[in-house]
């Protein structure tokens, strides 16, 4: 029992509160910035308000995730606002596998101590990225917990919330042999496989140590370590719900943890086989040279990382090339990666 | 750079995904447990569906937070049910403040390790608090981050929405003097002061000492340390509900981080100055305990915790005796605990 000889504040304990206030000030007008259509109230409500207007049958669609341990690289490099767009990519992607619009979210950024300016930083990195794709940031809540974070690490989680009418839901219910499965490109890992990654690209310390391999330029990378880590996570949804107006959707997977097939899997109805073909896409460099330097198994690389294809989506026979030139016009790289068939429900990847 | 000498899986690296799959497989009937008319879907999607009935104009009302350095508290106790309990009241409470009836939430539950009973323990203490309140659990991430966090350390995140019709959104813009403030009882420290209160009652470590101090009956306190810090936090949707279809309320304040100055302030318009009067509500031993032992000045004690207050309604003038009334039938302790009169924009506590 600490039987102080002095009166304690908040602040002696690790917790500063100004320092909070501070933050909040110097983010705040471009938290303004992100608020479209539908919001309402200050942003000094205990709940964000948010007006759900044009629906007849709405069905609200959300979702909530983490960056990982991206943040630790992002905090190495010196760019915490990269680390924080990623998880507003990464939350709208989740809400449009539904077939909803992201129209809102609320982030989540807690550190072991508020450095102002690097929590201001992951807040500046969410709001930017909430302004360009039209996704309004609700609400928030920054956290200071000495102990439970390591020293000087932080962690950002985002709930992503979005809208569709009912009877435009999309669960893959409608998925049936025949159907072809279109990937999308991924701009690098995303926010997934970081841990491994990490493991096999940097070493394990120190500080300086980690910064000299994050600037180098791996053979085959093209690119720097640090360059090939932080690529931002890519936002499809506009492109998807552009592409829906056009051309059914049956499904669709955002390729989170779990890869290609752990994703996939999750729209198929029982019945329904997914068969990928590898040579029909590019794996991109990134994970080539963290395959060979971690000598690492093909299914434990499928299973961890993206490989190249962010968002898959499952289209009718016949549609995969309209699928594919349409995606393009509005500025994705897609493929036609695979068809389902019948057999057990389940996702293989040929060569 | 590790030149690794075999290949890598990502277990190895520290991020079990098999660990992740048997949390889920273990708390899945319990989260089922909670799904609220309303709910869509099977839970596997990528965004939770909640359909959005019986509103003519609705708004949607939503807040995020953790659950703070309680939860240190409860691992230590090996409780870890009850700070996952926690952060679904805190939610429950920051939307009726709007006026908004919680609907559903999410949470994201993230450590070191994931330590199945640990993860399943606070996982359940959400579900189980969900279902007690009527809150369907719709979606959740649970997130292993080796060196973020502190070993054995864990955070528990939850975003809760709600919904209000436009017309019946309670802002605190028809607050004005002569009003009068009503007290609804906390249970103890609920989310918030964790740090201080644990820098003043235990000690810095090793775990034994820690429990110990746990186990012991302060002098004033009348139950132990455990038990007092340990109280969920609890929570008053249902009842303020209730109450608003009897006693117009023009503002409502949840006494987070802050305080009761800190958080009254928040929903005062301008030309609305708060006094309350520390007299007419019982201050809990648990604060008087914290403050003696910690030799804490008054003003650091009431912007640190609730100081016996959870939530705050301000209603009109005559109608507090009502409220009152009607709160207590509905099971809560509930005081006229001040007033509304013409100043600056502030709080001001009286003795």
């Amino acid at each position: 029992m600490p039987a102080s000889s002095r009166s304690l504040t908040y602040r002696e304990t690790g917790v500063d509160i100004a320092a909070k206030e501070e933050i909040l000030a110097g983010v705040r007008a471009r938290i303004r910035a992100t608020h479209r259509e539908g919001t309402l109230g200050t942003g000094g409500e205990f709940g964000g308000l948010f007006r759900l207007t044009g629906y007849r049958d709405p069905v609200i669609v959300s979702s909530i995730d983490g960056v990982g341990t991206k943040t630790r690289v992002a905090l190495w490099a010196g760019r915490p606002a990269r680390a924080g767009a990623d998880i507003v990519a990464h939350g709208a992607n989740d809400v449009v596998c539904q077939g909803a619009a992201p129209l809102f979210m609320l982030d989540y950024v807690a550190s072991s101590s508020l450095d102002p300016a690097v929590v201001s930083g992951a807040i500046e990195g969410i709001a930017e990225a909430c302004a360009a794709q039209g996704i309004t940031l609700l609400g928030g809540e920054t956290a200071e917990m000495p102990g439970v974070y390591a020293r000087g690490e932080l962690d950002i989680v985002g709930c992503t919330v979005g809208a569709v009418e009912r009877g435009e839901i999309i669960t893959g219910a409608e998925i049936r042999p025949g159907d072809a499965v279109v990937g999308l490109a991924s701009d690098g890992l995303h926010t997934n496989g970081y841990t491994l990654a990490r493991a096999v690209l940097l070493p394990r310390g120190p500080r300086d140590a980690v910064r000299r391999a994050l600037a180098r330029k791996l053979p085959g990378l093209g690119e720097t370590v640090e360059e090939a880590l932080l690529r931002p996570h890519r936002p499809y949804a506009r492109s998807v719900l552009g592409l829906r107006r056009r051309v059914a959707l049956h499904g669709i997977a955002h390729v989170t943890g779990g890869g290609l097939p752990g994703n996939l899997v999750r729209v198929l109805p029982d019945g329904c086989h997914a068969v990928l073909t590898r040579s029909r896409w590019p794996v991109p460099p990134v994970f080539t040279v963290i395959q060979r330097r971690g000598r690492i198994a093909d299914e434990e690389m499928f299973r961890t990382f993206n490989m190249g294809l962010g968002l898959l989506l499952v289209v009718p026979r016949g549609s995969s090339a309209a699928a594919v030139r349409l995606l393009e016009s509005a500025g994705e790289r897609a493929w036609a990666v695979g068809e389902i068939v019948s057999g057990t429900r389940g996702v293989e990847i040929r060569a």
